[in-house]
């Protein structure tokens, strides 16, 4: 099934050598072609593996593991964004949603996938262009959510949101997160709003603490396309943050305009993935009576 | 376009005759054939229209026009399921979701309409099976909602939900609210749950005062099918209840299977219907600088 | 410090019996004058111990030990709302905010409370009469909640709200919770309010599932006067619910006056008790790295 | 009654000046000695009247007359901290919860309380010691709240809380409201916390978008001294700011230490003041049948 596998590392965690270690050498034994992004490569000074950037990682294999957490994941889905390769995480100790996999089931688990036993989800990947004047100054991916807040507390942002080029409303608060289904379980949720369902085709608008007590979380089809105009006035500092990552900051009467990537991300988790298990561990909706 | 008009009404309402008096004249200068429902002739003595249930109404007309409010409109909606008829709602004085021509706009809006300018929404309604033992025992359509509910406060009800077969949680509340996306703006939204667009083809789950804090509003394909099982032990006293209108007792291991119906409704606005606007209008998303 | 100990049991559960046995071995022991009520007298036939019906018991002990739960606790609360006795509860398996002695603990921690070392709170309780034209039809205590809830689905109450005299908000909802500090853990919470600490002299009035979204959780001083005035014209079935326990049927036009007791609870809790490690453990605050 | 008015103007708003003009002609008739802050003094070139700091005009004036609209109450209220004058609001359009006197009724309700007729409300301040080390490096006071915030969206805050030196959570989040009654009406309710009487003793802790979702606002005793003990390690960039006006960055390990301030707010109001008909309005309570 997937015969080439890329490896992609969180920099910086004392964790990810051994775990890293033993990963390539089963991957080895089961005669597999090991590609390591540049941060696996550092923790494994004179390994003799084949190393590559994240878009010749991408190019040249078809499955690309993510040592590291849910955070290490996404970088990792923005930067394949577009390639067709598959990704697997193999999270450092706490259950993830999209990490799933636990070291010491490595074997076990990146076995059976190696043998074509998995499930695989599509999730879907939401882009943002800033558009200032007549151009577009910064374009970003994002597979959790993409955040319009305010930097300073003085005062509130204001801004318009509009839907496939209808006012939805003006809006005074401290943000907006545009979040996909994967997202929904991440900052969103935190911020208020609903759960997705990973695989529904859609997108939720939660507002951030706003003025309007009548503001709610709005769920859209994915394919509505998003715009936030800023208002044109000198605004309090307001910034763009993709997946907690990447980030810049605006200017006052910018507009963001967020839609669906026409390339979505191929998640592999082990056969019998439950993703309502993982949110009754995650979310304590589990019930002892 | 539509030529044969069924006219539906809200039942022991004083302003409902004097707006059907005024439709159906209207509707007669403009030739086109009009059906009453029983309610509606019951407010207009010898006025020699044509009578018929509301079953025969859907069969025979194009387009059913009801009197009344969101309520009616509802009401109306489960009677026509089934039938191609598409409804347009004249609401009695207060702004609704579906009601959306005021009485004094009739002549204009209803005009447009019977020229062809309208704007069509396809809304999904859901079905609910209340299965007991081998067999089942009632069957009942929504519009809005079905709500699974305690009838008494002296314990919360305890259920499980699942999803596609797999179990979502086991929950302890007052109880539960699956939504379509014309309901997201009704009672699910007092209970918390976020606004879905109309047409986005999606349920939402939402709790009601769910014990545990974590338990969040679910949004999942409308395809999906739900089932909701009552616990089998002795219960306290729970409903089901559909649109806030049809209810039933449900006893102990009850189980409840709510999927989407086959058939959805075509919902008339005169054109340029703006949904948003209504939302800003009615949730007070207004912010006046 | 504590001589004349009253047992207060929950009825129905096969872990009584033994904790019961082990308590009044252990009392004996002390030498501690021992008291019964009719259910933990039923658990142990020909016990040879005093049996009295809790309104004795409060009289003539200065310790009433309640084994079960919190929803025994509140109910014992209740009963013995006037008198002097301090009130210690011992749960049965579940940690509970008002019983929080583990059986297992029996010995240990009732030997420190009878030496005279624990910790000793005042707990608020409120009294609410249900006025019908001229009088009072109905009077309640409750140690968590006073709640106004409708009995049926098919229309929202509809009820004014007054404080110290003074219109609050005309609400159309599923109820009005009225709780005190010990019962912001328990209904009120889930009904989206906030926690008050437990001896902060006030009362937290939770909507439940208001129909404006605007419609907040209101904290007021203790001392006011809450009057809840249900409309007079056919309302659905409304029911008067204190601590999920005791319950009527509300008419038309009935006013609900809810005020603070004159007297409160004396909750005894181990030394060193911490309200805020229950919370952390019961409602998942615990954050691990 | 009040003999010595002092008048304190909002900045750079065009509405300012013909107000003022009136009010000072208004006092002028009635014989009260007037103090001008700079700000008021800016509007009126060469009119003759005393100017005098802030802290002058607290120690002169028996009552200040603010005009702008509650985010200069705020921070007059802050500036005058200390002293024994009363406050009066007059807002310059937009109906606020402090300053509550229109424009056009100057005449009239400034004229009512110079006769002595007026209702007057004692409300809560709050001050905020910033402990870095071994002391203190910073102070403030608020009227509304004490914010404890990220300034950058690419990680949570990570914090403990301590009330009366009891921990309470370790929470990650992007920030806490530690806010007055006052306050509890602006961005804490933005926040989710719940409506705090003006008059209530009491504190409300709400968290801004917790990780964990059982973190519910905490409402206290306002005699309690709430300790928040930012993490050590390397943390996100965080700020303390106080009613939205006031801000300093915060370094790894600050410890921020609330309390309620020993001397409080005289706010003064036309007589018939009803606090609840305000929140009707603002938030949007009225119910049209």
């Amino acid at each position: 099934m997937f015969e080439r596998i890329g490896l992609i590392s969180k920099p910086g965690d004392a964790a990810v050598a051994d775990t890293l270690t033993r990963l390539i050498e089963f991957l080895r034994r089961r005669r597999a072609g090991v590609v390591l992004d540049g941060t696996s490569a550092a923790y494994l000074p004179g390994g003799g593996e084949s190393v590559a950037t994240r878009e010749e990682l991408g190019d040249r294999c078809d499955l690309a593991i993510v040592i590291g957490g849910d955070g290490t994941f996404l970088s990792a889905a923005r930067s394949l964004a577009g390639f067709e390769v598959a990704l697997l995480g193999i999270n450092l100790g706490r259950l993830g949603f999209l990490a799933d996999v636990m070291p010491d089931e490595i074997v076990d688990r990146v076995g059976e996938i190696l043998r074509g036993r998995f499930d695989e989800e599509r999730r879907l990947m939401i882009e943002a262009d800033v558009e200032r004047g007549e151009g577009v100054v910064a374009s970003f991916d994002a597979l959790n959510e993409v955040t319009v807040h305010k930097a300073e507390l003085a005062r509130l942002l204001e801004f318009e949101t509009y839907i496939e080029g209808r006012l939805v409303y003006r809006q005074r608060s401290d943000g907006l997160i545009v979040s996909t289904p994967t997202g929904s379980t991440a900052y969103a949720l935190s911020g208020g709003g609903p759960i997705l369902h990973p695989e529904l085709d859609a997108i939720v608008l939660v507002p951030i603490c706003p003025h309007a007590l009548g503001s709610r979380p709005l769920v859209v089809n994915a394919a509505s396309e998003i715009e936030i105009r800023m208002e044109p006035a000198p605004n309090p500092l307001a910034h763009l943050t993709c997946d907690g990552q990447s980030s810049m900051e605006l200017a006052p009467g910018d507009r963001i305009r967020v839609r669906r990537k026409s390339s979505s991300v191929r998640l592999i988790h082990p056969p019998g993935h439950d993703h309502y298990a993982t949110l009754r561990a995650k979310l304590h909706w589990e019930h002892k009576p």
